[in-house]
């Protein structure tokens, strides 16, 4: 039997365990997108105990802790934060196969040396234990002994990027953090705030906002300073991928009605973002940026929760799969421009993985090696079997030696240890199809595809 | 090499058979909704040969007949029981994989004795062994033997119940039965015998159904009187989650419309079907009910075979997936005015397996431990992948040890085999976590989580 | 560790390797749906290199270069056929999980006694290994040497089957090999070049085509054409299963509104493939051919290379899955008239698998064993685990022991090595499931499960 947390967690062949241990364990992290704050980097934030690093702000383990029949109190409210920490090592048991469970442990062990299971008997001890390695753990720290080598944060096209400025100035920090952007409010004209949000983007550009044509100019300006800064990334968030082409005229029509307050069709809603999105995909193409597209959440669903919490407090759910046409549509329009950028594709329904395996084959070419990507298991597929389905369905549909692997997604600077977690299951999915004969047991070739998707892919990929 | 058909069935590795033999074998059975006549225990019923408790009505018998090429003589038609029973026989060896092969065999074993496979070489002994046991298998007994402790059978709130109460009167037969409720005739207003039903319902609540109000009325009457038998949990059969709200006059003149024999569209019948499925929520939230929602089954597909044998013959199909959105709505508009019962959802389609987990979880708190849950894998996904799937999709987004388990969902009496093949797929599927490492080898731990979900969960949950 | 390829190559136990070695390896082919020349057959094709044979028109191997980020060149390019075979060698590293990396090793194997993995560093050296082999290897000589028994090769009805004729007169061949029936072009009534090809039809059937009625006609002495010829088996490539049921009349106007090059709507294009289709289904039944739907591919998605390189250049996609009520609306009318036949039917999204599986329980009877059939894993899906969730869906919904088992649907003649690579999958299954008890080790069954699926079900359900 294999011991629960130990060096081999999760590696279940000798081929993983030696890959894993030689080559995996020690190369740097890559973290090509998360939405961890640039200002706590440069203010080097620090906490006072591990309910603040490790439960406020972290909505995975508010939805296990209301699963669970927590009462809210003691996930957002006004508990003390030990009897937070309590509460959510009383459940700690119940979560047997959520990967909660394996990253809370892997963050407990990483980050203050606890190995023992975290539960009801062990909770006031691991509180202690934590209390005496909580203070030199500052996000600075946290980031060096995970041997960080880049972090691209998540920013607004409208926003000043003053952080990464500051940053970026400060030589003794080692780790690359750059800005990623994410151009979501200029996309959604359906929103209240959009009229105000445009406001915002043209002031933060240097250009008064009155047409669709004046929105693409100051994106394209935020591009360039988001590029100066190292921006190799851009991200979208979208309900689903939209697909109803219009001509210059009808977008500008559609955003003077949006400005002038009348109210849009889902139509031009659709118009609109689709016009917009194929305008931002093709600057990323000429920036050599890469394309990230997150589609099929259906957030803020609990409209009591909502009113309370506001966004990102774990109310957010899957939706139904997206348009296969929709992707196709988009893609071969960019590539029929010669403007189609390096895209990386999350889905967030498991059911689209086969489709989205299929679609972007049609659209790679010498331009870049695995041009479009499906990205890593994301979110509430950010799990063991997850992963595997994705690195299985990677594998059979295009050329997995190119994939760029993973990515935290994550709020948390303890998140780093899900790169572990990754490389195991990495590690052990090669390891196995190994030992069952289902590829040569040639160490060079199966160094080289760890190496690669642990690191080398994405670097070359985003060009850092 | 494992044997076929042993004490450690389907247990591959000691943790899961310790797990098995030690706590979950002997656990009595809730089974919380299946289709068993409470006439058949009222009155004890007894059977000539394993034809008749075996063939007949068991539909997904009939189904893997057809599949097999038999002649409907043999499965519906007027073939003398033996010969029944022996094309059965012959076509096993073909159910290679299938839950057929694994519950039949069960069956035979935990009933009659029997452990050598069914062929066509063994059926005319396998047939002799069992009319040997079958005199004193009666309803009862098998429900004695079978260690079950509560049933809950599935009734139309217009039912007189004369069943429950003859059993619930004596005091000899120990298990409990109480009904359950499934008002799906109250909503299918697209029915011919719609108004004929609503009659019907009116008549059993002492209301004269006149007006949707009404039929609300009757509804809570009905719901009241299965209260009082000890109901605890009502289940709605749906094509699809409706979600289209109407005010009270809207629904009022849909109403109004099929009672006098008019046509209604599409539109109008899921508005009802909104209305009154929200109605029924509400009230069970007020009395502590679970509801069940099963959605997504194409009923009655074969019209020439439905005009011959009429429904529930094994003619239904899984249907494809359902709106992520209806789902969400309803959830919310119940949350919203503090109305949203606990809730099983059974998706038809595994599809959805994903989308539900990550939607009920947006509505959970501490009114209950997990108060919406994903149901245990049921009808053709009741196979050993089936369940293992949904074992995991569960754990991985919800908390586990929080799960009320399995259902038979039968016609059949001798189906209580199917609990103990859901509690060894289970004790195997946590077993090979803890050998992999994947979670503490904590015996009381892992012996909490078994009990919880093959017994007390369910226990407390529906509150038995 | 087990070694790659050698003879247990992806048999992971002992019963596995029995069944394999012992039962399937030594069964003859019934490849009932490929793609290969009827011509390249009676004229004995020859090749100079691998090159010609391996990587000329076929398309997965250019996918796969393309997602590896090969210059378009060495693919469809004026590149030497070294050099195209030495980029395919270079990339192999990278196709870890692809089961191009295990056809081509098996191909390599078969027919060119290589069993060094191909690479970079032993591109040369395999080349001229295959060099030395090459020349005997001609079309009939690969057909002979992979005990291939029948081949359906894939014909529009207007073809005039010539190669077939001249096949069939030659006694010296001994793999009977007989036309399949394609009739996508009598549907694709949207497509520009419908009048001119129902022309064609016209002319080949000996009919003047000025009517819907006609064109049925026609169609009908074609597939008599067909059937002397020894035709077992038609199929069909759709979209998506059509269902807008139209009378004759309409029908008609449709047909004669296409042939005045007057442009359909969509819903009129729907109408009239419902009827055509519906129509040939009934020929089919009434010849008792088997029908083949292939559904949901998403054709020519990339317009520059589509201009470029024409259609089965590699940018087809899995589109979304398809409507359960079409297919069961299909089955149910043709069910009504007693007119349906034999029907193998082929998702190609994976997401249908459960829905497919269910709907064709709904229409077996003991016309045929198994008369509906969920086809073998296809195209995108025709991976090891593709094969294996294909098998345990199929188990678990119908009776496994009637399945008919694996086609290549191939444009090459090197493919039979797939039928190699599913038996072997298909004795890995099984062995496995009866090594964990989950099946009797009953080798008499066992084998006849491998040789039903392997060889003789094919046999029988196609009438060969």
């Amino acid at each position: 039997m294999a011991r629960f947390l130990n060096e081999d967690f999760l590696l279940s062949n000798k081929t993983a365990k030696d890959l894993y241990q030689q080559t995996a364990a020690g190369l740097p992290i890559i973290d090509y997108h998360c939405h961890i704050s640039p200002r706590d980097i440069a203010e080097d934030k620090t906490y006072d105990n591990i309910s603040e690093v490790w439960l406020y702000g972290d909505h995975y383990k508010w939805r296990a802790m209301r699963s669970a029949g927590v009462d809210e109190r003691y996930i957002t409210g006004d508990a003390p934060d030990y009897e937070k920490f309590e509460k959510y090592a009383q459940i700690m048991p119940m979560l047997f196969g959520n990967p909660l469970y394996h990253w809370s442990h892997l963050e407990l062990w990483r980050y203050f040396g606890v190995t023992s299971p975290l539960g009801p008997e062990t909770a006031r001890d691991i509180w202690e234990a934590a209390q005496r390695k909580i203070k030199p753990l500052s996000a600075r720290e946290i980031i060096a002994r995970s041997n960080v080598e880049v972090i691209c944060t998540t920013d607004d096209p409208a926003d000043d990027l003053k952080w990464h400025i500051e940053i970026q100035k400060d030589p003794s920090f080692k780790t690359r953090v750059v800005p990623a952007c994410r151009p979501d409010r200029a996309l959604n004209i359906e929103k209240p705030d959009f009229s105000l949000y445009i406001g915002r983007l043209g002031a933060s550009a240097g250009v008064e906002i009155k047409s669709a044509r004046d929105l693409k100019s100051a994106l394209a300006l935020r591009f360039e300073a988001f590029n100066s800064l190292g921006c190799r990334a851009a991200d979208h968030g979208l309900d689903f991928v939209p697909w109803a082409p219009a001509d210059d005229e009808k977008t500008e029509t559609i955003f003077q009605k949006a400005l002038a307050g009348v109210a849009l069709t889902p139509d031009e809603t659709e118009a609109f973002k689709t016009e917009i999105l194929f305008f931002c995909a093709s600057q990323y193409a000429r920036l050599g940026w890469v394309m990230e597209l997150h589609y099929g959440v259906v957030r803020n669903t609990n409209t009591n929760m909502f009113k309370r919490l506001g966004p990102d407090t774990g109310f957010d759910a899957i939706g139904n799969g997206g348009k296969a046409q929709n992707l196709l549509s988009l893609f071969d329009r960019l590539n029929g421009v010669n403007a189609l950028p390096k895209t990386l594709i999350f889905p967030i329904n498991p059911v689209d993985n086969a489709m989205i395996g299929a679609v972007i084959g049609c659209f790679q070419d010498s331009s870049a090696k695995g041009k479009l990507q499906q990205g890593s298991a994301w979110w509430f597929n950010d799990t063991k079997i997850g992963m595997e389905q994705q690195l299985e369905l990677y594998a059979s549909l295009s050329a997995l030696g190119n994939f760029v692997g993973f990515l935290t997604d994550s709020r948390s600077f303890l998140s780093y240890t899900r790169h572990e977690y990754f490389r195991r299951i990495l590690c052990n999915f090669i390891g196995k199809a190994v030992e069952n004969g289902e590829y040569p047991n040639d160490s060079k070739a199966l160094e080289k595809l760890v190496t690669d998707i642990s690191y080398t892919n994405a670097k070359e990929y985003f060009g850092f």
